[in-house]
């Protein structure tokens, strides 16, 4: 007999890193900033009016969406907002992915892809990353029914020359192309510039990472005022008001403080590279990341292993038992002091282990 | 030749109702709150810790579903909570219709419904109310892929007894039924009761009306572990971390004031039936609603005209141009003071059209 389960949407759900509850734990799994949001924030937040609370947000985030627009010098038409970047991409995918045909994207990327595709019932394909684990545009000719890039990608954190996408966009104008740019003020160029030229290439950025604000869920994406459109109506058929007040405003004072902004970024790529040559010096390999995050491996060491004794030591990374990258650990750039008790434990294990 | 354009899903979104910037403005037209949300929520607000928000939210928002199953009563895997009630009547459409049949809702309701239905491609049957704007369970007998009722409903205002919810229930073991109660604390009776009864049914509420925030943006559901198991795989592979950290702390402090609550509801109801017998010693016709807004028309006024009028002297009502319905204005109900303007204004209009 039928039951009600027969027609459940059956999904395999994305399983974000650890939140570990514990306190002194270092935390270098989710590539979340050490640092913490612009002062402006911690205005906003003790100047908002809890009474506001009883009526509903502005459906359009108007303040929010003409701060972004003016940051970037585009027109408010050309922003869309979301309740972080990956619900910015997920309507990305329920609006433009509607061909029938396989979607494109790197065997190695970001894990939630696949699984919007599968719950959207969207038909896709991997296409692998080069031994290099770059991005080679000759494997994106061919028809298909979109494609999403990472820039630069991850877990790799490796970032493409700017006409590496614009010769995959000039390959596709018929399809929409969304590079997903979460980690590009890391030391990537942006292909944001491209948006005039390609009125089917979606830039999607984040909040969550190089402004600090993981914990207030804002993403966005850029784009011709066309495909904004639709992406703004799909989203109103799906929820009106996805960004409570508190947010609107927080994400707004955060875009006024543009110094504090690159300081905390230039920090990090600090301590990235400082990272990068301490691991190169324990024997250590890695591709050219400029994100906020290493992917790295040692020839002597099993990822898994040392992932779970960092574990139990207190240091959290990001391990991905997938094919070909089951060797690797993906470690977040926390401050330098985190940063230097990892590199001495990582010596402590290889140590332990008769390694270097 | 092709274009992207031929791909995205192209759809026609919900209006929200209008939020006017002007100040000085009796907003009688979105069913907010008129009084602030609980003073426990400012507390929360002043105590939050801007600097946590570098940090992913906990993606299970267990402090807030913690607070839910224990206001209501349940353990925490019958608990599902979302971005507003709209998030999560969405999430549900997407997860449980998708046997390919219609889904049954009233022909005068929610007017998210169909929008929902359309843009995910879900078919639907609207079943008419009776003329007395109330649900007949008959008229839900035969098969179908789900059924969505509010309860009370809305822009009626009206709720049905008990029995009729179970007698749908009974009728419909192999499909997913969610009562949509969004307004339930105003004086209507929950079926949440019935949860333990029957494993397909799902309770949706949220604290945008009774709890006054709408700005908060949070709705939840409740029912059997199953059901909300299902929900939250679907849920987790669209968005794994929707709610923010300051919007889950807002909602788990709203939680514990229960005298606040009460008292607030109770002060609604209050203002409500002042406002019942004031529009009904004016010649004003609607039906017995125990909501926050009442559904009334007048046999000598177009509604259309009255609502023009009416917010050209500063006060929003909602009007729906739609068949069945287009001779009735929706009111919110706002503070005692509001209510006596908005009655003060609507004699003016009926003596200036020479009715009453």
């Amino acid at each position: 007999m039928p039951t009600w389960r027969d027609n459940v949407r059956k999904v395999v759900p994305y399983v974000p890193g650890e939140q570990p509850n514990k306190k002194d734990v270092i935390k270098l799994n989710t590539n979340e900033n050490p640092y913490p949001p612009a002062p402006g924030v911690k205005k906003a937040l003790d100047s908002f009016d809890y009474e506001t609370l009883r009526k509903y947000p502005d459906p359009k985030c108007s303040k929010l969406v003409s701060a972004i627009a003016s940051y970037y010098g585009l027109s408010e038409d050309q922003v869309f907002v979301g309740v972080g970047s990956d619900d910015v991409l997920a309507m990305s995918f329920l609006t433009f992915f509607n061909s029938g045909k396989p979607v494109l994207f790197p065997d190695i990327t970001y894990s939630f892809y696949d699984v919007w595709a599968d719950m959207l019932r969207i038909p896709y394909r991997q296409v692998p990353l080069n031994n290099r684990f770059h991005v080679d545009p000759d494997d994106y000719i061919g028809d298909c029914g979109g494609i999403v890039i990472p820039n630069p990608n991850a877990p790799t954190g490796i970032a493409e020359k700017m006409d590496t996408y614009e010769k995959i966009l000039d390959g596709h104008p018929g399809v929409v192309v969304i590079i997903d740019e979460a980690y590009v003020d890391f030391g990537a160029e942006s292909v944001l510039p491209l948006i005039d030229k390609y009125d089917n290439l979606l830039v999607v950025q984040t909040f969550s990472k190089s402004r600090a604000m993981a914990g207030s869920r804002i993403g966005f994406a850029m784009g011709s005022p066309e495909l904004i459109k639709y992406l703004s109506d799909v989203k109103f058929s799906f929820n009106s008001y996805t960004m409570d007040r508190v947010t609107i405003d927080l994400g707004t004072a955060a875009l006024s403080d543009r110094k504090y902004f690159e300081e905390g970024v230039n920090k990090i790529i600090r301590t990235r590279e400082w990272t990068k040559k301490k691991l190169k010096d324990l024997g250590f390999e890695f591709g050219d990341s400029v994100s906020n995050f290493i992917f790295a491996r040692h020839e002597g060491v099993s990822a898994s292993d040392l992932f779970e004794w960092l574990k139990s030591e207190g240091i959290y990374v990001r391990y991905f038992d997938k094919p070909r990258i089951s060797d690797y650990l993906r470690i977040t750039i926390g401050t330098d002091e985190e940063m230097e008790i990892f590199i001495e434990k990582v010596k402590t294990y290889l140590t332990m282990h008769g390694i270097g």
